[in-house]
């Protein structure tokens, strides 16, 4: 059961979450690509447009999990609060750095909060986090609802790193990064994987190879725009029409938030 | 003569051209976007074509400005070299951070060549001008050519930054940018301009103001992508239909250049 949103565990997931064996880790999703397709005028999504934006038809939406519990009692608006039953340990990160218990914190504080279960993150990865995670409400600052599912949703992929990274060295290489991504839901095209780690390429002429932190961030940049993608595409034809404003909204928020 | 590639002043020009006086400096480039307009069916641009995107008619091409001269008497591959009547200061700026001679810099060396002229940009802005002016043999690093045309884009969007920087502040707001950026030959929708500018946005509750470092950065984003998207709108339609494979690989090179 791969995710269409990469972390539909539960709120209440323990900090590293076993993600579900992915079906086809080492497949090459680099084939059947949509234009290459005749376009599938169904609401209803085929198996290739599954594999080609990674979409979960079993995606399960929990209703209860933006419920907020405590606050408010003394007529203040309750304060921003963690869904029932969030692991304690994701509480007690989030509290740890939210010192003046606003119930937000800032991209500093959250790559404070995450150090602990995790790993010192660039500061631009935690911005594409913030970004992927954003609440409607204040798109600067992560909220209890945010952090538990942002917290679940890197247990599950450093799972799926770690599984790629055989020899333990904590970097996996190009293809690696293909079959992990695919793992996720998320069938990215030769072309555009080639684009994507052209940035760790420092031109010494060795094999790139991604640390986790980076993983994060290429994941977070084909997890968002895909999303965006689909938005837009809402025949799943793997085509979409896109007015000029359309397409610069669509992709300058991934600038801005870098 | 307002440019669409912004630039179009010969290599030759000095460190400081004299842009043209805009057309509509002060007007409201926020009205006709080419989803309230029925498409124009026709392979040249429309007028409301022109101000949604800045396409001018009038550009020219210079078909000497790529013939190199010098290099290569002996045998060797030619060096690459600035284009005859490159202004003195552009070619001692390149040659003083050149140390190795061997006709390329890479981005802290541009850095460092354009701190005399202009001043230091931020390490993000300069590799969105190296994405922009890039050579497409050598993507990471610039050339001569390369040089001499960032540099003179470089002079045309200081002069109009000036000119809106009324007070000379250093610094111009959200509405100057809009107007900077139609004198430059872009009319960016408002929502756009809002996403574009978020990212400087303190939260403070201040205006939100730029300085000429954040107005290049914001400017090589308008063009990247405008241009990206004019490739695709083949009929000059004010839209485009892109499949996913398109979508992702007309955006990640922004985001890597980042």
């Amino acid at each position: 059961m791969s995710s269409y949103y990469g972390h539909n565990t539960a709120p209440s997931a323990p900090p590293e979450p076993h993600p579900q064996p992915a079906s086809h880790p080492g497949s090459q999703p680099g084939v059947g690509y949509p234009y290459q397709q005749p376009p599938v005028q169904s609401q209803q999504p085929a198996y290739g447009y599954n594999n080609n934006y990674g979409h979960n038809q079993n995606q399960t939406q929990n209703p209860n999990s933006s419920i907020g519990f405590g606050g408010g009692q003394y007529g203040y608006p309750p304060a921003p609060s963690f869904p029932p039953g969030t692991h304690p340990e994701v509480i007690r990160s989030f509290q740890m750095v939210d010192l003046d218990r606003s119930g937000f914190i800032d991209a500093k504080e959250l790559q404070q909060a995450l150090i602990s279960a995790y790993q010192k993150f660039s500061i631009r990865t935690i911005r594409l986090l913030m970004f992927q995670f954003r609440n409607p409400l204040d798109p600067f600052r992560t909220g209890p609802k945010e952090f538990a599912d942002l917290w679940s949703c890197l247990g599950q992929w450093r799972a799926i790193f770690e599984r790629f990274d055989r020899d333990r060295s904590g970097k996996i290489d190009a293809a690696e990064l293909r079959d992990a991504l695919y793992s996720l839901g998320y069938a990215v095209p030769p072309s555009v994987l080639q684009l994507l780690i052209s940035k760790y390429d420092d031109q010494s002429g060795r094999r790139v190879e991604l640390s986790f932190d980076s993983f994060v961030e290429c994941g977070m940049i084909v997890k968002g725009l895909t999303e965006k993608f689909k938005e837009k595409d809402t025949r799943y034809t793997g085509s979409a029409t896109l007015s000029y404003e359309t397409f610069m909204t669509m992709v300058i928020p991934f600038l801005a938030a870098e």
